[in-house]
Parts: structure tokens; sequence; C-alpha cells
């Protein structure tokens, strides 16, 4: 399958139409259709109106737009996840001819997408499980694009996905990055660097709002400068717009009508519980899946004030050692974002290119900064053990930014403020740099009560404590 | 199932030996076999020796050791979990009886012992998933056992299992906490729990030992006094004996000669794993399990030991705070691991008694302490939200004891030793004294870049922010 596919979507709604959208303005034909058939008309007439309708084909049904499609055809699915998709690739099948290619452009568990992958491919098609990050405006004007699949199923599709992507400096966001779950499993990890980072951020400025009585504005104005420094990034730059934005009932800052619940979807939970099966442990983004969790219980939280002393409200932190604090927490949830990239793609044998994984996140993603460019010279250069936070650059950002990040650490432990995120990063960070932990007392209390053995320091192993003689 | 069934067991390793010969010593009749022969041989010479053969049955193998058991019989497996225990059913199965029960009293993910539940009662049969704790010595001397399955086949088994149970003030550590795999799931929860309480020990060594200059045995003395007064416990117990040994080879402490690796099985990281699933993210048992994952990584953390400065040997605790901080510790390791119990009795409607789970601990396994009668108190009493930490004892406990915590983690956290489990506990009542968190500003973010909405503090739900207007 070397030959261009032609180009259907299934699932209209707010991605879907957007993604539409991108494809037909980027020039290429497209096949639409859509569960609720009036939606198809009007997102034909919402074409028509922007101009794009030229190379559209709308489609009553999953059945009338397959025939309608010259074969090979490569169908997008933007549905929701679960279920759905499952059904969905159950009507599909019988239409389908050899040679054709289910595009699942969701998010979904990558175990799924391997079973699906196997499932579709066993009956002659192929399958592509695809992460599409950037929310709506990204699906629009340039999405980053994460393809799990056969080599010869990315070339059917790959001028249109390098197409429609964002482009960083004129290279396209989006790539390849191995067979079947692949794609997914890219993009459920950087899902948890994003929650991670969200986290890092809300911590950043609870420390100022509530520990040191800044406004909202105030802070929304530390992190617009912070935007224009190393900490870079899209979702520093949209903090800075929330934070200083005004309710428009109430005049007040926005962000004060808003109920303090984090609602999550399962790909910050999915990362969480990977790194945890790979033996990874991501605590930062373990930080982040907790605090979201934790944000749920109002009621209780609302009871421990009540019970406990409350936070304090005389923190004087340097402006300059929340920004370095924020920078070392972000480059470690990277690191361990990375950390999981490399376990799992050692486990399922798909040989990430992370390089490649950082540059596509350069542009369109939510958790696009100006670090990837480093994180992907670092992945091209020398890296000690394997470890981004060993790399000359990272190692070097990291020394200069851990003292100010164990000021701001014991600053909120002292002062009561929670900051599970940066008080991850840095234990990380803290047990990466201790040459002999104390796990030796692990060993032999375990030794001790279930006669474990453990390995002595000079190489001999199943050795047992005294305590059995 | 009432009639009380005809003993079996399979699997003669060191559990299985010492369960069959506390079977014996306590008067039941034991069949008994084993997938090597010669080792039936071994432990009938072995129970001889000891006066116990006078009720045992060696068979050469499961068909002959069913073959010669009076219905209804009672087969307890103490096999390597996974597939060894799938095989051992397979073979199981042609030779039973209706009536008969199945008990797997090894470690097992409660999803399998769902499935096996499901498989074997499919075709008549009673089966059992049991979670014994306590080691070698426990299983001789007395367990706690938790007991997942059908009242029936509780029932049929009770008068063994209490018989063989450790006893606190003459109680059986052993109960019945629902059906499938509540059983097993209330002893990984048990290990989860284990784990955080041997990682809070642990960095508790680490800050008198690396942070205060003072020998294995000066800490073991330590611990030896603090297992006297509020963290008596066997853990803190043993921990007392294993700093105070000495290497026969060295003469040195034992626990210098031990590699800084700690091994692990499933339970603590299916802990970890479950609390993410559930929504209930419980982080000391998370930290537990990271610093045992990155323990194993110990070439990275020499490199990083050359890379970064190393941790300073200047702090100077009180061990009074050292001694609190680790009761906040444990005490919030309890909290998080009943809060896991809890969720997963409302997912799969298993109506746990925590008050009996905390009693059933209290002797026989490994996190046997003395807080668990004030736990089963506290379950019994008034408990705000259903959260132990708000219960009135522990409340007291947790406000007297948090500002050496926050003292302890604060001089760990400048002086760069990295107690990621004491941060977590930190993290998690500083959280769940916050009223008002900083979840506002993730929603924030998630209403900007994906649309997603929000619920406005007046309960307007599915509101959006003023950059959408």
């Amino acid at each position: 399958m070397t030959e261009s596919a032609t180009l259907g979507l299934f699932g209209l709604g707010t991605m879907g139409s957007a993604l539409s959208l991108n494809i037909l303005e980027k020039g290429f034909s497209l096949h639409v259709t859509n569960l609720e058939t009036e939606v198809v008309g009007e997102f034909v007439k919402e074409a028509e109106d922007a101009g794009l309708a030229e190379n559209l084909h709308g489609a009553d049904d999953l059945a009338k737009m397959v025939a309608a499609m010259a074969p090979p055809r490569a169908i997008i699915l933007m549905i929701p996840s679960g279920a759905p998709v499952d059904e969905t690739i159950e009507k599909l099948l019988p239409h389908l001819a050899k040679g054709d290619t289910i595009i699942d452009a969701g998010n979904a568990d990558f175990h799924v997408t391997r079973r699906r992958t196997a499932e579709v491919e066993a009956q002659g098609f192929t399958y592509i499980g695809m992460g599409v990050s950037g929310g709506e405006d990204g699906a629009r004007h340039g999405p980053a694009m994460m393809v799990g699949g056969s080599p010869a199923a990315w070339s059917g599709i790959r001028d249109v996905i390098e197409g429609i992507a964002a482009k960083f400096e004129g290279s396209p966001c989006a790539d390849h990055f191995g067979p079947d779950g692949a794609g997914h499993f890219v993009k459920t990890v950087h899902n948890g660097i994003e929650y991670a980072d969200m986290q890092l951020i809300a911590e950043t400025y609870g420390l100022m709002r509530n520990g040191q009585g800044q406004s909202p504005s105030e802070v929304g104005e530390v992190f617009e400068r912070w935007n224009k420094g190393v900490l870079e990034s899209y979702l520093v730059e949209i903090t800075a717009k929330v934070l200083q934005a005004s309710d428009t009932e109430t005049g007040g800052p926005a962000v004060d009508v808003i109920v303090d619940a984090a609602g999550q979807k399962g790909t910050g939970r999915w990362t969480a519980i990977e790194a945890v099966r790979l033996g990874q442990s991501a605590n930062v983004i373990e930080a982040a899946v907790a605090a979201r969790a934790w944000s749920s219980e109002g009621e209780a939280r609302a009871a421990g004030s009540a019970i406990f002393d409350a936070p304090r409200g005389d923190l004087e932190l340097d402006e300059a050692d929340l920004e370095a604090a924020l920078l070392v927490g972000r480059i470690v949830s990277y690191a361990q974002g990375f950390r999981i990239l490399d376990a799992a793609s050692a486990e399922y044998d798909w040989s990430i290119d992370y390089a490649r994984v950082a540059e596509v996140w350069r542009a369109g993603c939510i958790i696009r900064s100006s670090l990837l460019g480093d994180i992907a010279a670092a992945f091209r250069g020398d890296l000690p053990e394997g470890q981004l936070i060993f790399s000359e650059t990272f190692a070097k950002l990291i020394s200069e930014g851990l003292p100010a990040l164990r000021r701001v650490v014991g600053a909120a432990v002292a002062g009561g403020h929670a900051v599970p995120a940066l008080a991850s990063a840095l234990g990380f960070l803290d047990t990466m740099r201790t040459k002999r932990g104390t796990a030796d007392v692990i060993q032999a209390q375990r030794d001790f009560f279930g006669h474990h053995g453990f390995v002595r320091i000079d190489g001999r192993r199943d050795q047992h404590g005294p305590w059995w003689d």
C-alpha cells in the first residue's frame, strides 16, 4: 500500500469537523459521514460557507461513504473512545476491501489498540492507532500526530497526515513511531506529561496566590513574563491568559468562580498505571493524577480544613526561585515521560525514536515548549545511563535550579501548602543522585520475615542475614 | 456445605510445609502432596520427627490425594501464583465432586481470582481466594488470613482456618471479607501498606544514618526504644534487630553488606495500580513502589551522584520528631489502604467490614501494630467523610505529629535526602486540609484548550470562561 489512499472521516463532532476543514483546506479530497445523518448536511454547509466544499463528499451513512470511495481507502474514526470504536469497526468491516485502512484518531488505551490491530489485520485490512493532540484549534489549523501501525499503512497516509499536521520551522509535527499501539501509547504519555505540567503550574500559582496573597491577575503577569524565558510554552502562555481574565458576571477573576475540582479522562491514569506496570513509577505524573482525584473530594477537604490548621499566608519566595522550581519540575516530568516510552518500547519492541517524539511535540500539541528542541538534541547526543536528566544540557539546568526547588518546596512544606508534584520531582532527583540508598534495610527486613535473601555487595546472590544463623 | 470438609494441601514448599505442620499441630487431619513426589516423603519424615504425623496422609500426586479424601473436600493450593495455579486447577477439576472446594492460599491478582471463581463454580465446585500473611513463621505458628468466597464455602472451612490462625487476645486473626476476589484484594492492600511502612522506616533510618552520621546499631537502638511506644509493631521490632545485627564475615553492620536494591513481587504494584484505577491514588504506597523500582537502578544513581551534589550529613533532628513523623506517615499509609478497600468494596459490592480487617491484622501478619486496635475502634465510631484521618483519635495524633513531620521533611528537603514516602504523606494531609485548592486553574486551562467546560461555584454546570466570548 504505497499508493495514496482515498480519505474518509466518520464522526463530525468538534474534533472531527475541525480536522475535516483542516484536511480540505490543505487541498485533499475528503468523504465524510456521521452517526446522526443531519449533522452531515450542517457540516457540508459549514464547509461551503468557508469555501472549502470543493473536494468534499458528504454521505448519509458509513456504508454509502465507503461505497463512494475508490479503493484503497483510509477511513478516519474521530468518535468517543471505547465501545463506539469497536461497534464502528464491526459495521465497517463488511464494506472494506483488501488494502483499506481504519484509522482510530481518538485517544485509546494502547492495549486495546493492539487488540484491534490484530483483529482487523487478521481479516486482511490495515489498522492505524493515531494520537492527535492540540484540541479543537490544533485539529483545525494543525495538530501534532503520533502514528502507530505498519510501515505500509503509514506510507499510504503519510502525505495527508504530514500535510495537515502542525509545522515547526517547516517540519511537520507528525510521525510513525512503531507498530500497533505505539502511536496511542506516545499520545497517552504526552497526556501524562500534560497532567504533570498543569499540576506543577497550579502548585506554583497556589504558592503565589495563597502563600503570598497575590491576585490571579498579578500571578498571570508573572506567567506572562515567564513565557518570554526558559518556561516558554503553550501551557504557561494560556495560564497567563486565564489568570488575567475577568468573569463577565462578577467582574472578578475568572478562576475564582470555577469549582476547584479537576476532571480527567483516562490518559493520565493510563500513564501512571503503565509506568508502574513497567517498573518506571513516574512520580510527578502520579502526583498530578492524585491531585486531580483529591480535587474532587471537596467535602472531605472542607472537613479537613475545619479539623486541621489552615496553610500559612506569609510566604516570601523569590519569583526567580519559583520560575526555576517550575522549570526543574517540568524537566523531570518530561524525563519521566521518556523513561516510560523507553520501557514500553523495549517491552513491545517498538524502537521509538525519542528525538523524533520530542520534535513532533514542538508544535500543535498542548505540551509544546521551548525545551523540546533541547530534549531532541539530548537524545541525539551522549545520554549517560539513557537518562535525560544526566544529559549535559539538562544536568546543567537541574544543577542550577535544584537549590531554588529546595527553597520553594521547603517553604511550601513549612507553610502547609500542598505541592505534591514539585515535591515528587525533588524526591526523584534526590533519589537519582544518591549512590547508596536505604533499600538495604528493606532487603534485610524482607530476608528476616520472608527468608527472601539478598545480594551481598561483593556480588554473591541469595545470601541470608545472621538472624538466620 | 455446612459439614466440615476433609482437608488436603498441595505444595510443600516453605510456606506449604509450615502451614501443614500448623494444621496438624492444631489436631486437624490433613492429606498432602507435591509436584515433586520425593518431597512428600521428606515432609512426612519431618512431621514424624515433630510428632505431628498421626493425622497426616501423604499421597504421591493430586489424583491419589483427592481419591483418598472423603467428600466434601477442601484442597489448599500453596504454590507459585499465576500459571501454576491455573494448571493445577485444570488437573484437579476432573477428580472433584460437587461441594468440593479449591482454596488458593497464595497471593493472586484479585481480578484473576474473580475469573477463577466464576470458572470453577460454573462447574459446580466451590472456590476460595485466601490471603495468608506472616511469612514462614506465621504460617507455622499462626498467620493472619483474609478469605474471599461464598458464605457456604467459608462455613465449610471456618473451623480449620480459625483454628490455625494467629490469635489476638484469644480472637482468631482470620475472617471472610466477601465473595470471590475480596480476600485476595484485602491481602494485596495489606502488602501495599507493608511496602509503605517499610519505606517510611527506611527513610527514617536514612536520615539518622546518612543525615546525622549515626551507626546502624545506634539507629537500631532508637527503633528498639520506639517499639516500646506508639510505634510498637512487628516491622519496627525487626528493624531494631536487623540494624543491630553484625555480619558474620566482616564483623561490621549486617545491613552494610547488603546491596541497596529492593526486590518486589506483584502486590505492591497491584495496590498502586488498583488505587489509581479506583480514583484513590494512594501516594505513600505509590512512593514506596517507586522507591523500590529506583533502588534497582544502582548504576544510574551512581552516575547521578557524580553529576549532582551529594546529600548533606549535618542534619540535627530531634529523635521525638522522627518518631512522630514516622507515626503520622504510618497513619496515612493505613488510611490510604482503607480508602482503597472502601473504593473496591463499593465497586464490587463486597461490603467489607473495615473494623474486622483491622482486627484481623492485629496479629500474625507483617503489618501488625498497636495502631490497629484504634483503627478498628475508629471504624466502629463516628468517621467524618468516612476518612480515618478525620476520626477523633487519628485527627488528634495527626495534629500533634504534623509539625514534627514538617520539620523532618523540611530538613530532608534542605539536606538533599530523598524522603518520597514521608513527603507524600505530608502532601496528602496538606491536600486534605485545604478547603479550596488550585484545580480551578487546571479547569480553566482545560476549558481554554479543550472547551471542556467547568462547574461554577454557584453550581451551574458546563460553563465556559470569558476566553470563549
